[in-house]
């Protein structure tokens, strides 16, 4: 197996590292536009000399974003090359381009490292998937904000605070947004969705709302109560074609498995007819984790264990949030006119209301008070 | 893909009804000593109608217990046929001549619904053993004693008058002995930890404890200071071919992630130099799940997935239990002779100890108190 690898930074210097130890993948050529002491003959900027070199037969792709990771990753799949990959957003947004072009080109196109970083949960769904009917999924995805989350639960301290030292340890990025507006978060569900359900899911179909209002207040109010803050996704099953898909701060019971879940580890459950709910944990990020999760796709590819990914999704999922509903905890200064319990000045406890109701809702009491926070109670 | 399968009880039925709503695996012959209703023409007594027809490429062992199971086991490996398991009491203490004899005939020996039921345990660790080195494995993979622990802690209740109920609801066997004794989860760590370390260990090897000596009143002294009970198996290679294997009731923190397991789940850790720790959670045990864990294997044989369990395992590990210590709660009438705290009149908190000085010390007390109970108390 030869390797093109795209991008040099912390995941691909951690891969070539767990790579050269073995001996039995060989890295050829690294597509970077800076020069590595001790990488420059390995170093190019022109990502011709890796797509045109027959001898490179997977691609690891680790530029992040959108371009130019997801032209890059056409055309290695149009040469022929398998594709592995950690890159979620970019995922998220062309699954099915991708996907049909792999199958069309008979390649592997490996994404097991982008959701639950090492966490071997789309390969287990793709698998799970064989045997069973999956009807759900659940779970913490995005160990920046569950760090975040857990530090104010503990110490008591507030979001800004918690957020400058988590960036200042190298756990958040210096533009936070994507993790903590739930985007990242919102990626993955689509991911794994599509992997669990057979239908392709937009990731803006998903009704998303993050940590960014938060404040330490809030957190006194949850303790009174025994209720634990975490930023959860669900999605699950409820009409042929017809999934509910949510990103939300979440408050669960102390005793939950997600309130064990500490720092910046993710938890993730599937729900199937069968075997009912398994749960999957561990790091969801970090050089040596992901490494270790891209490695994996391509041993996989290596010793001909096919990915389990076939049959690809068909169609898109209708994304119907009107009817699952549950309490919310809503703190805000503008006036709310839906049955809720008044519980302090600011704070409120509604009545049973639809995904969809609240994050309309929250949009609109944003006009008056920006600083508006809600998260849902799990009964 | 043709199926011989031994055994139609619960699990087997379950299999059965499984298999036949898909329609592309089929069940040929079915070896049962009693008939039933439904199924007279699939039944036999005669396993040489299994053995010696050739269209049959795979046998599904669901027997259990070790005779007939390991002898019908060898034959249709030796005829070339794949077989699967959920055997785990038979294969822990068969493990090399079983694998060694399907390496020799090219079939695949699947063990997976083994350990963890329909939990996809065994599969991943072979799996992650690709990508990293694996260093432990810890958890709870009993399911019965999980569920009268948890039913203990929770209400207040005695060990008997639980798991008579847990007998009745059909949780635990008329005979517990496997179960409360430790011995189920004593195979099923032997199992994985020779899938995770590449060695075999002898079950025999394994310092176990069950719960058949613990009371309300333990309970309640675990309250009192925030612990709470789980029957945990763990091993860690300490040391070239040499790992520390206990299964023993240990005493964890109420925030922890084992004491979120309720009733008769299982969770299980594993942990890599690269990946860190992961946990697996679900069902350990039941109809369904357990068929889910055998359809699994087979679909995996029929799509030509390999099981990564080669290479398989060469020697055997030294089980070293000498060194790894920590405290003990130790409840017993009998005079106590090493350094510990006298909590009240029979219970002591002991100096940290070895794993080996602990189970030899409880052996030598119950000369004078046979109700001697004790349980780790994990830092």
């Amino acid at each position: 197996m030869v390797i093109g690898l795209l991008g040099l930074g912390t995941i691909g210097s951690g891969i070539y590292e767990h790579l050269n130890k073995r001996g039995d993948i060989r890295v050829k050529k690294i597509l970077e536009l800076k020069r590595h002491p001790g990488f420059e003959a390995l170093e190019t900027s022109d990502y011709g000399e890796i797509l045109n070199d027959p001898e490179i037969d997977t691609v690891v792709e680790l530029i992040g974003g959108m371009e130019p990771a997801h032209s890059f990753t056409v055309q290695a799949l149009k040469a022929g090359k398998n594709v592995v990959t950690a890159n979620k957003l970019m995922l998220s947004h062309h699954m099915e381009e991708l996907l049909t072009l792999a199958k069309e080109m008979g390649v592997q196109y490996r994404y097991d490292a982008s959701v639950g970083g090492s966490i071997p949960f789309l390969y287990n769904l793709a698998r799970h998937r064989t045997a069973d009917t999956l009807t759900a999924l659940s779970g913490i995805v995005n160990g920046t904000t569950n760090l975040i989350l857990d530090i104010m639960q503990t110490d008591g301290r507030d979001f800004d605070d918690v957020l400058k030292q988590a960036q200042a340890e190298g756990y958040a990025e210096a533009n936070p947004a994507s993790d903590i507006d739930g985007v990242d978060a919102q990626c993955k569900l689509a991911i794994a969705s599509a992997v669990a359900y057979q239908k392709y899911v937009r990731p803006e179909d998903i009704a998303t709302e993050g940590i960014r209002h938060i404040t330490g207040r809030d957190i006194i109010h949850f303790r009174e109560r025994g209720w634990v803050c975490r930023l959860i996704v669900h999605s699950e099953v409820v009409g042929q074609g017809v999934i509910t898909a949510c990103v939300e701060p979440t408050l669960v019971a102390a005793n939950s498995t997600e309130a064990a879940v500490k720092l910046n580890n993710n938890t993730i459950s599937v729900t199937g007819e069968y075997f009912g709910v398994h749960t999957f944990q561990g790091q969801g990020a970090g050089k040596d984790p992901t490494a270790f999760a891209v490695e994996l796709g391509l041993r996989d590819i290596l010793d001909g264990v096919k990915p389990r990914m076939n049959p690809i999704p068909e169609g898109y999922a209708r994304v119907y949030n009107e009817k699952a509903g549950h309490r919310y905890y809503l703190r805000t200064a503008a006036p709310v006119n839906v049955p809720a319990e008044k519980v302090s000045q600011d704070v409120y406890i509604t009545a049973p209301m639809s995904v969809s109701a609240m994050h309309a809702l929250a949009k609109a009491l944003r006009e008056a008070d920006e600083n508006t926070f809600f998260a849902g109670i799990r009964e």
